[in-house]
């Protein structure tokens, strides 16, 4: 089946700038695909520090599980992804798969085994070819150049439908810093097909516990507030690195004022790379966001808020063109979280549809109705018990899904 | 848009005997629908007792509350039934709309006010045009008839494309004694049109505690334990009256012998009548079947079936024929619970496909595509760490969902 560009995508990949202590390289190894790269390595200068975020999936992949394991390191001197194969639910073989390829990678790079990381996504079940990519890894080591991100975004895609980047300047206390990050992923849905990856570097000296800090908050309000489908890959892995060249100071604090604009900036780039990820879910035709206020906590908030966007109703209606409130509302009682049924409030395109537990009688239907025709959606919930927020983001339930996940026999 | 029958629904609806100290009335009273009934008056005689189980969620409308409030009598006069108007989000409007049925009733049956119990079905946040109802109950008073469990199952349905009712005779202390249940719901789903109502009634003589301690068990074993989106209705409700006209003994031990026939009689009606929601689920087009063993306990193995049934991706290949046992053990990763993935095994329609972490090398692949063709889905998971179980049922996604949920506006 040949899948058509999403109608959300944008309209062009970034230019992407170099990254001082990042070198790419990528290479066709047929690991599944014929004709296309599919396996990319990332090298890393010495010094450069790591942190990541795992899928919380209790059947998770062999590479996640040597992840979870060398993210304990702080260093990150390789990351090998291979697509076309998750090497998940493989047992003993797969984890012998990663152990090799992570052997090879450390001598061809000539760095410490537990500096090197490796992700895989593609079909669940096969045991993974590895030595089409240890095989490879001498020449892409010779291929090392650092301004072919467009190229590493491409090696990883499976079913998506466009390459997913993006990069943004900042400062920290006057040094200029980089940071750029490629994902793949429609959705977090799909697992025999496609997952959830994303790989950000930047120039910037960070510890490796200021690192993981960095990007456990970052994902948190990012690719953890996505949803396409609320099912959850055995493969998901965002890792941050960290490889100091722009000089700056290291701090310790997150909360010092000189790393402010920084966390803004690295908040925003993986923002965008997640809402690029729900750009491309399956079938989508329009993007959702959803704002909760007033509720328990802000963790509250992302619940009710994912339990709306993960709600079949909500996303369907949506597809319809439908301001169905009484969807939404059914999808905060069932997020378990507390909620006042008298003074919950919902808005649809900025018009407040519902307030004080009722339909607001008179309320002008027009500009909802236009609102819902657009591709880009947003409803804002107020559930009315106290200051807790969050926004999440999802994408509406088509036959677009139906057909990509039951139509098509792989 | 006409909804076509369901090509799960049983061939006919069953013959169901009369229940001594039930009496049952329907009316076309155009709450909403017009030219068919949509008000349902059970009433009961003096000493019957009653439990039910109701919606969890947070939203829930005003009759769940009136039935919350109620059930704390433990007696049962009069349950009042309408569908097109499912009186939730209304406010205070709905509270005074519910007060207003129930005091009516009271009045016409001579019963006390919480022995008379409401149940709504149909569309969200529209005030309930109670006085249609109340008007109506002087006729339907005079209607009340033993022998109208057919119609009675007709005039709660909503989206339903059959009329749902399950009966079954069984025996207490030598006594025969009947079970009645009726049934309405498209799933747990589609609140703004369908929700999940059932009516069970027996002659037996139960105490109320008792008849409270039996909904609740049975109703995990089958209300709770079917999926059809994963989306919980504001008003799910389910309701057992016991008339006592048996003349059986009271006990007060569940586990009393002489109520094991009773129990098990008990608990096949309700499953019946779950899997009666399931085959009406919208755009099903096969029943499916998930058992779960080798978890930590029961209640870990039914989340466990739940996650599996609940999976959008599981449900798809379900529709598409596909024996995908790799979505299968994402599903069982995203559930939360414990999962030992090097000892898990997956089987459908029998054929172990996956066994100890690792798919079966050579596994007989026809009789599984074969099975995957019929309309009646199977499969068992073990999940390796002890000895919880659970059967939990629901239907796959397909492009009816959709059509029913998107394409289609109110």
């Amino acid at each position: 089946m040949e899948l058509q560009k999403s109608p959300l995508a944008p309209s062009s990949f970034p230019e992407m700038p170099e990254i001082d202590g990042v070198k790419l390289s990528t290479k066709a190894c047929g690991v599944k695909y014929e004709g296309r790269t599919d396996v990319l390595l990332m090298s890393f200068d010495k010094g450069t520090t790591i942190g990541g975020v795992l899928t919380r999936s209790l059947t998770c992949s062999a590479p996640v599980e040597c992840c979870r394991d060398h993210l304990k390191s702080g260093e990150a001197r390789a990351i090998v992804v291979n697509s076309g194969n998750a090497n998940a639910f493989t047992g003993r073989l797969g984890t012998a798969s990663v152990a090799r390829t992570v052997e090879a990678t450390a001598r061809e790079l000539k760095c410490p085994e537990n500096a090197v990381f490796v992700a895989s996504t593609g079909v669940i079940g096969e045991p993974l070819p590895d030595e089409k990519i240890t095989s490879a890894l001498g020449d892409m080591k010779t291929d090392l150049c650092s301004n072919n991100w467009q190229g590493a975004a491409e090696a990883i895609m499976t079913t998506d439908t466009f390459a997913k980047g993006a990069t943004i300047k900042t400062q920290i206390d006057g040094k200029v810093v980089t940071i750029n990050g490629i994902a793949k992923g429609s959705g977090m849905i799909a697992p025999d097909m496609a997952t959830m990856l994303s790989f950000v570097a930047t120039d910037a000296a960070l510890s490796p516990a200021m690192v993981q800090n960095l990007i456990s908050s970052g994902a948190d309000l990012s690719f953890n507030s996505i949803t396409v489908d609320s099912d959850t890959s055995t493969s998901d892995t965002v890792l941050l690195c960290a490889t100091g060249k722009a000089g700056n100071t290291l701090y310790n604090d997150i909360n010092a004022p000189e790393l402010a604009d920084f966390i803004q900036a690295l908040n925003k780039a993986l923002k965008n790379l997640a809402h690029q990820v729900v750009r491309d879910g399956e079938g989508a035709s329009k993007f959702i966001s959803i704002a909760v206020t007033g509720a328990e906590t802000d963790q509250a908030a992302r619940r009710v808020g994912l339990a709306i966007a993960n709600s079949p109703l909500v996303k369907t209606a949506v597809a319809g063109e439908d301001a169905n409130w009484g969807r939404v509302v059914m999808a905060v009682g069932k997020s378990g979280e507390r909620a006042d049924r008298d003074k919950l409030s919902v808005a649809m395109g900025g018009v407040t549809i519902a307030k004080d537990g009722q339909r607001v009688e008179g309320f002008d239907e027009e500009p909802v109705a236009k609102h819902m025709k657009g591709q880009e959606i947003s409803i804002a919930v107020d559930v009315g018990i106290a200051d807790g927020q969050a926004t999440v983001w999802t994408c509406d339930l088509t036959h677009g899904y139906i057909e990509i996940n039951a139509d098509y026999r792989s």
